[in-house]
Formats: C-alpha cells, structure tokens, sequence
C-alpha cells in the first residue's frame, strides 16, 4: 500500500476518533496504519515473485545448453568429441554477446512488423516505475534484465541445435562464425515476427507458446542448410545405398544430455508463461509442467516401441530421440490440452522423430544426432498440434508461420553459408576427418588414454 | 483484497466525506481503494508462491531420475550399460503415464481405508475456487496439477530403486512390464494408506514426512522381491563362498549420480512439507533443507571412515553410499531433529549402509549398487528415526508401517514376478549375460570405442 | 494485517454503521475485514519468498561442488580420478559438518572485529519474532537456517579450489585433515572479517559482494601454500625446462563441470543479494543473473581466443577456465557493472587466466586444473575490479582486503600443512605416485574395464 492508502487511513480514523473512539485506541489504529503503509504492496511483492520465477527458470533453460553438449559428446565419435564440446561452449558465449549488443534489441526493443529498428545500442532498463500498473493488461510485471536473462538462454538453444547436425566435419570456426549471424540476426529477426509484435503474430495469428517453431524448427532449418552444404560424413553412406551406422563413443553422456534437457525444458516452457503471481497464471505453469513432462514421456516409450517393433532392439538413442521429440511436440502449446491429449502429441512425436530419422537418412541428409528430425520434423508437428487445443489458432496462421520460419533461415542460412564457404570453407579436409578433428581443431583429445578399439 | 472490501472501502470514504474531507481528497482515496482492490490478495500470492515451489521441488525430484541412471551406469559394467540407461529413461516414462492413468487417482482422488475406488478417469481439476479458503486447515492452497507433478517424481524414484538392484540380468521388458503393476498399483496403493487418508496413518498414526518407508523401502522391497527371483549375477558367489566384487565401469559416472540425488533430495524432502508461503513453513523447509545436507554429510562420512577401518581403503563407492543412506534415513523426519541429531541419524545410515551390504552378500543377496541396503535396510532405520525427536510418532505405528509397506510390496511383487517368470521369463540366458545384455537387448554398445581390459 | 488492523477495521465499520450503513451491509464489511485479518500479511510473505530463494540459491551452489568434482575428474589422469573424487565428496560432508560445529558461528553469531567468540555451541533460532520488523534495514527478514544453508555451500566452495590444485598426488586423509581446519577455521575467521561485521569491511570498507576474495582468493592461497608444500608432480617440469603437459582423461567431464559450475553460480552471486522480495531487490537479482552470464561468455571467448592465436589451436580446457575466470571476475560484484562492462570484466578475466596459467608453470608452481589461476589471480582482479563501477568501494580497501586475506590463508595454510607433513607427511611415495593414486588410496579404478593407451 501506498503512500495515498496512508493518507485515507489516517482520515478515517480521525473519522472514527469523532465518534468517541479514545486517543489511546486512535494511536493504535495509527500505528497499525503506519505498519501497513511501510510495508511492502501485493503487487511489488507479486513483480519480485515474477522475476524469480523468471530467473530460476532462465537458469534451468541455460542448463539445457549442458544438456546439448553432453547429448552431442555421446553421440558423436571419440575423435571428434572435444570439438564438439568447443562448439557447444563457444556458442553459448557467443549467443550471450551477439544476443545483447543486437539479437535483443531487434526482437523487442526496436521491434517492427517485418524489419527492426537500427539501435544496436542495448539500453535495458527496469521497469521498477511501472509496477502501479501491475494490474493492466500489457504493463511489464518483472525485471526486463530477467526478460533478457530468459530469452538469451532461447537464443543458444536455437544454435545448439546446429551443432549436432553439423558434427564430426563442419570447421570450428565456420561455424563460429555462422552462430554469431544466426544469434545476432536470423534468430531475433524471426523471432521479433512472432514474440516482438510483428507480422507473423499481428497478422496472421501465428501461435506458437514457447516455440516449437520459433526457436526449434529455426534451428533445425539452420541446421538442414548447413548439412546440405557440407555434405555427409565419409563412410556414412555407402556407394550401394547402404547406410553405416555411425554409434556415438559415450551413451551415458547422451542420455544424461536427456535428463538434462528434460529438466531444462521445466524452464523453457514453464518460464514462458512469463507470470506465476496469480491463481491464474500459476495453474497454467503447473498444467505446462505436467504437459510437458507426459509429452516426453509418451514420446520416449513412442519411438522405443518403434524400435522394439521395427528393429526387435530396445535402442536407447532412439528413446531418447524420441523424449525430445516429445518436448518439443508440446512446446508450441503446452497449456491448451489436457495431460492425456498432451501424452498423444508427444506419442507423435516420437513416431514422427523415428520415421523422419530413417527418411533423411534415405535421402542421404547426414544428422549425426538426429537433431533435424527431433526439432524440424517434430517442431513442424508442434506448432500444427497447437490446433488440437487451442482455439485460437488456424490452420492458416500455423502455416504460414511453418513456412515463414523455415523458409527466412533456410534461405538467409544458406546464403551465408556460402558466404563463409567462399571466404574460408566449411568443411575440414579429408584427412582431417579421418584423423578426427579434435587434434586438427582443438590440439587435443577427449579421451587420450582410453585404447580405442 | 476482493469486491466487499472495495465495498466497504467506499462505504468509509463516504463517511470520511461527511467529516469535511473535500472532493479531491475523497477521489484519491476512491483511487487508493480501487487500486488496492484490483490488485491481487496476499492469499492469492501465498497459493502462487506456494505452486511455484512446488513445480521447482518436482523438477529437482525429477531430476533424480538422472542420479539414478548416472550412479547404475556408473557401477555396471561396460557391456550391461547401455540396456541400464534404457530401463531407466523408460521406467521413468512409464511411471509418468501410469501414474497419470491410474496412480494418482487410487492414492488421492478415490483414495479409501484399504482400497481405493475404481474411477480410472483420471480428472485433474485446480483449486482456484478455494483460494478463498487458504487460511483453512485442509484447504487446498495451491494448484492440483502441481500436485500431481511433485507425486509422479515420486514414483518414478521408488521404481528406480529397483533397476538397480536388478541390474545385468533381468530382462529388459520383463522390467518394464512390472514397471507397469508397480506405478500403477503397487506403490500407490500402500502409498494411499499413508499419505492418502489410508488406515495406516488413520489408525496407526503412521508418521513419514517424504517417504523413507512409503518411497524408500517400499522401492528396496520390490526389488529384494525381484532379486530373489532373478537370482545373483553368474560369477559373483565363488563356490568357496567367496564374493568376488565387480567393479563398476564408470566411477565418475556414479559420483556424479550421488550429487545428482543430493540435489534431488532438497526437492524430494523440501517439498514435502507441501508449502512455502508463511512463516512456518518458510521456517519449516529451512530446517529441512538444512537436515537433509547434514543427513547426507553425516552418512558420507560414516561409511568412508568404516570402509577405511575395516578395509584400509577409503572405498569411493561406499562413501557414495554412505550420503544415499544418510538421505534415507533422514526422510521419514527431516523437520523435527536438530541439525546436529539429523547428522547423527545420517552418520546411523551409513554404518547401516556399511553393515548391511556386506551381511547381503553373505546371504547371497546379489544387487550390484547396494540399492536394498540404502533404501531398504536404512529406509527402516529412518522410519524408526523418526521416534527420535517427533512426539507425535508412536513405536507401534511405526512399526505396524515398516511391517505393512514391506509385506505388501514384497509380496505382490513376488507374486506379480513369478507370473512375469512364467509367461515371460525374468532372465537372460547365460550366454547373454556373459556377453552382456546390451547387445541383446539394445543392440548397441555403451562405449563402442574403448577397448576392455 | 495482523490484530490491531481488524480492530480498527471494526470500529470504522462502526464509525460507517452511523452513517445509516444497513446492518447487512455491516456484516459484510466485518466478514471482510476478518477475512483479511485471517490472511498472511505481506511482511510474511515477504519472508517466506525471501527464505525460498535463499533455499533454491543454496541448492545451485551446492550443485557447484559436483561441478568441481566433474572438472577435477575430466582433468586428472584416469589413474587419480577415484581418489580426486573421493576428496571432493568427502570435502563436502567435511565443510558441513565442520561449519555447522564451529563455522557458521566463528563467522557470524560469535563475529568480533578481529577474533571470533569461542561460543562453539551452535543454537540457530529462527527468526519468525522478526518479522514484523522486516521493513527496518539491519532486521533479518528470512530464516536463519536458509542463512546457515546458504553460507555452507560457499565454505565447501572454498575448500573444493583446494582439491584441484593438489590433484594426484596429495594424500587422501592428510587433505581431509587440512579441509577440517580450512573450513572450521581458516576460511570462517577471515569470512567474518569481511561478512561477520570484522575489521575488514566496517575498519577498511572492503567491498566483496559474493566472495571474489572472500572465497575464491581464499581458496587459491590455500592452494598455493599446499602446492610450494607437496611440489611438482613427477614428470611434469623437465630438467631442461620444459613443461610437459599432462592431458586428462575425460574432457566431457571437465565441460560438464563447467557447465555445472555456471548454472551454480546463478545461485552463488544471485543468491548473495540476500532478498529478492521487492522490487529493488528483484531488479538487483535480475541484474547479477545477467551480469554473471556475462562475464562467463566474455571470459570463455577471451581465454579460446587466446588459445588460438598463440597456440593455433581452439583449446577446450583454456575455454573451460576463461569461463570459471569470468565468473570468478564478476563475482566481487556483479551488481553495479552494466551488461556491457560485466562482459569486459569476464574478458580481463579471461585474458588474465590464460597468462597466469602460463607464468605459473614457468614458476614450476604445477597445478593440474589451474585451480590458482582461476580461483587466486582472477580472484584478485575480480576484487579490484569492483572499483570500476562501484562508487562505495576505496583501492585502499581492496587492496588491503586482498593482503590479508591472501597473507591469513597463505599463512596459515602453510603452518598446518607444515604441522600435517611433520605428523603424517603431506605427499603419497614416488611409487605410489606412479601406479596412481586411486589404487593406494581407494583400492579401486575409475575405468577397470576401459585399456589404458
């Protein structure tokens, strides 16, 4: 309460003081007053409420950038896995920077309908002033600085999911250079389309809650046109159409990767509810929580029954393909459906995830862990199952955000993947690949006592 | 604060009025109240903040899920841990679904003395109409589905204990299809005698504040059910008596699932004291936080110092199992002990630890990561513990609860094991254990690179 | 609102009963005002957010010590990773118990300007009386047992800088010996000095707002006193002055721990605000979050940058470190820098990690993760670096602040470690130091089945 509340309080009792209330009751009731009026409002109590919600899940999305490197380092070979972890690492970094001089700033601060504003200067500031207007529709309620906290953890999660498409064989520093236009540009360009109030949103009602277009089939698409480019990895695929299976060196890596990202997702799509203070908004959180958990459940036993069937093995990379897949089914609408329709889109989506591995597989798109099927084909399946639930969205609306997305990085990704391609390659040499890159790139190795076999 | 106080707080400004206050100042103060009035209720935050801690407890009890798959895949053996890392991505998906389906409901929805009612429909409803009664003893104060989410973690936990215990022999599907009885029937349905208005906590007083019994021994007798009929690993028992050890492959591996668990563990008994929001039970998650890390600490530390007693050696292993048991024992109280008493109970756990792993062995009791002893034989103690500093908890209770969750779990599972055995066999043959179960059942190798000493 | 307000609550209603006001009208307004009386007022919550955070901060930071356990673990070799993360564990039951005995109350219930109080009973009282002081500036406004939970997690902190450092070829129980001085006493009464209200910050205005000095600083002088006492490892310095490097085992490890530590750091510095429930504080929080992520992005790319163009090479564990440098860096305080100056600071950080790492060597100082780089040097230009943004802080004080806090750890370090080496000798035997550590210690391998090349 405020300074105004105290005011009136103190009126009234001297209201109540004229109808015989004693000096010493008047002083209580004044002192009381004073306590109340000193102490902290609902609604700045609601705002620090918000804003740890925010930052705690802003870390638990950040955890997730552990979870792709440890998914990546178990799923590729021992001699490329210090490479991958450089990638992983650096990438994080350079989102971080890329996405606070430029990245946010184009997705909300200088946000338009098509392009943004040219104010690269990043100036966040609190919206401390704001919180008398908790209570309005589209007042700010948190620290804008927990905003940018939350949302510079999405931009790595997009480009992570690159890295792995592109493993074993892609130049470390290509790639670097390609996650510093991806974070500061293809990214928040696109994402201001939907998030930071432009056309895909206001015009077409493109829904998409926490992003299974806007961050995971961006990154997937990223990813298909930089594999296409770089071509597949030596030996993947044989002259007579054959396909070698490539295993990862280090399985429990992966599945700790699941764990982690798993845990992550809590904060990535919990946190987009971007509000816990209210009975309202904490319902929904908890609905997204326990969505998102039952889609990765229903996903992961999904594609290990697709495997037990279709193999007659229980294959462990496939189940947990299959739990990502399931995460990023519910992500474009985890709060619309019920637990057990949530379960079924994430069924889906472990379906979905291991037809589309072999599929890319017969065309001969080399995705050393399946990260375009589990965030592309499944991301696509994510942002059309929003229309299972939610009302609001169309068919149309889906579409075209679909296509908007996947066509705007497809296509600037490939441009500048030629780019980089002119300039300095994106490919190491033959020799390189076969001796792994982690001695060519990184100098050393992950594992240099363990024989290889 | 609601519409009646709004009402009243008109009323008063119209008394104010009739005292001399002019226009202007009735106008700020009609603005005071109509501010506070759209603003939200301390109650309202309490049931916000209190779901939020909730959903942050389930994610870091869901995040067990991975302590448990690091620490089994770290003390398997290389051939045997690709087909670990599966059953425990897929117990905990299957937990998750039938707990859904099933569980959840006989345990609380149509939760009875003995027997639940048979209302499968699983039908989740938030409690936002009864915000207005937070201050109720039994009203619900936050949303249901965080309900649910912090108990699914739980069964997911007292599944995990088993896989352990079975680990490098029993049949992956036969596993997970026991999976299936145990989420959905087993667990919940002695869960529901304690936890879910059950005769044991009614008539007996049965006390266990987040489950050393209930949780804990409950997991720990399954999989002493399930031991028993599986057998011991070929080549543990020598003829002669002797036990030959069999080291685990990945020793990090299993550290990193004891700080996983720990972590774990401050969810999994901080968030049974099912709420945050006022001053007790801020004061009360604190205690528990606390007891809990020195439970923990005390049972380390114990058990190193009695490896190296009797050993010579500072047994990392059994260290790792020292802080479980310490965890363990703790859980059935973490909020009345003293920190120093809760250090003593955990310092208990692992001696127990210590003695009990060694006894099982002796009876030819094979689990391969100690999972009875830390959650089965120290799961009693921390049921009994309770006595220590908890007025409230009776011997009879106790015991009549140590002796009812053990027997119906060993026994159903007994008996849902041998019709497991029948139609489908518990065991691999002994050609597959020799050559692990990972290429029978998953058809992939843990580490396909590194060559066996 | 607690008694009083509902008294006078009732008395305005009725004060508005005078004024014709119905006499249904009237029981509305009490049933009202009793409802709101019955509620939690926002002090109480207030407290109960505050002590939430405080809980969550010190469950991140206690994941940081399986942060430091995976680091050393991925950095030792394959032969001396049981006994590193025996030490790490063992450390962590160590400092608890040893801060709960004697710490906690030498650092602050016991505080004096220079020495402590020998009151080694621990009592800690909750402080729900308090409450109603939450809004005055010195009052406690969360539970002291969050408090004790909170500051825990850092002396483990302290004492796991240590355990690098000394890596494979300290003995085992001489170190454990040492953890139980460090964290009872050495690290307490120099942390009092600064937070227990000690001459350093009331005398001097020593600014340290999370323990750049405090605790990092403090831990790498303790390092550097063990390290001059044990010596080199074997092999390590060639006679003609060259450094031979001696790569870990497993760097998936080490960018777990990284990773790990990164994620804690978000409790470490966002924790040490102290409060997050008003808006101030709320925005502060947010800030340190975003700062702290800064300047670990900063540090990273600094120290792989460095790497490449000195070395031509991207070498991961030089990321790894430029990444803990700037987190270490901004952790004096990551309050008052802007996002843009944290990232410089973390690049300084970086920078300086890379140069010292090489000096160190060149000192024949062997540390095998770069512990006192990290930890010592950075932890120093992390202290000065507080005068760039932060007004209140004085060179004189930091410097001062780094002098004696660096010469009292130093200092004592090497007195006990004398003491410690006279009694039971500090370093394992060259032939044990040869076959690996793990063996002598522990009696068993990290990796038995994997064959060592």
């Amino acid at each position: 309460m405020n300074r105004s509340v105290m005011k009136w309080l103190m009126l009234a009792v001297g209201a109540g003081a004229a109808f015989g209330v004693s000096a010493q009751e008047a002083e209580v009731m004044v002192e009381a007053a004073a306590e109340v009026a000193s102490g902290i409002s609902t609604a700045e109590l609601a705002y620090a409420l918000d804003t740890f919600y925010f930052l705690v899940s802003g870390a638990f999305v950040m955890w997730m950038a552990a979870g792709f490197s440890m998914l990546e380092a178990g799923l590729v070979r021992s001699k490329n896995t210090v490479e991958i972890l450089t990638k992983n690492v650096a990438l994080f970094a350079t989102a971080c920077i890329m996405y606070l001089l430029i990245g946010y700033n184009f997705m909300y601060t200088e946000a338009g309908m098509y392009f943004p504003g040219l104010d690269l200067i990043l100036s966040m500031e609190d919206h401390a002033a704001d919180v008398v207007n908790a209570g309005g529709e589209d007042a700010p309620y948190y620290s804008s600085l927990s905003d940018f906290f939350f949302q510079v953890v999405f931009v790595a999660t997009a480009m992570s999911i690159v890295s792995g498409a592109v493993a074993e064989r892609m130049k470390l520093w290509a790639f670097l250079g390609f996650a510093v236009i991806m974070t500061g540009f293809i990214y928040p360009i696109q994402g201001m389309w939907s998030w930071g109030g432009g056309f895909l949103g206001e015009t077409f009602g493109y829904s998409d809650y926490a992003g299974s277009g806007i961050v995971h089939l961006c990154g997937a698409a990223a990813a298909l046109a930089l594999v296409i480019l770089v071509g597949p990895r030596k030996g993947k695929y044989a002259a007579d159409g054959r396909v070698n299976p490539i295993p990862g060196a280090n399985l429990p890596l992966a599945a700790l990767g699941m764990f982690i990202l798993w845990m992550g997702w809590f904060g990535f799509n919990g946190g987009s509810e971007l509000a816990v203070a209210s009975v309202d908004s904490a319902n929904n959180v908890a609905r997204v929580f326990v969505n998102t958990n039952m889609a990765a459940s229903g996903g992961l036993l999904a594609a290990l029954l697709m495997a037990k069937f279709r193999f007659g093995k229980a294959d462990l990379t496939m189940a947990i393909n299959g739990a990502l897949a399931g995460l990023v089914a519910i992500t474009a609408d985890p709060l619309s459906p019920s637990a057990g329709l949530a379960t079924l889109i994430g069924v889906v989506g472990g379906v979905l995830v291991f037809v589309s591995i072999l599929f890319l597989d017969k065309l001969k798109i080399d995705d050393p862990v399946g990260a375009i099927s589990v965030h592309g084909t499944v991301g696509i399946w994510g942002v059309l199952a929003v229309l299972l639930a939610n009302g609001d969205a169309t068919f149309t609306g889906q579409l075209v955000g679909i296509a908007v997305i996947f066509g705007w990085t497809f296509g600037t990704t490939l441009i500048v993947g030629l780019i980089f391609k002119a300039i300095m390659g994106l490919r190491v040499t033959e020799e390189e690949e076969a001796e792994g890159v982690d001695i060519v790139e990184c100098g050393m190795e992950a594992y240099p006592e363990f024989k290889q076999g």
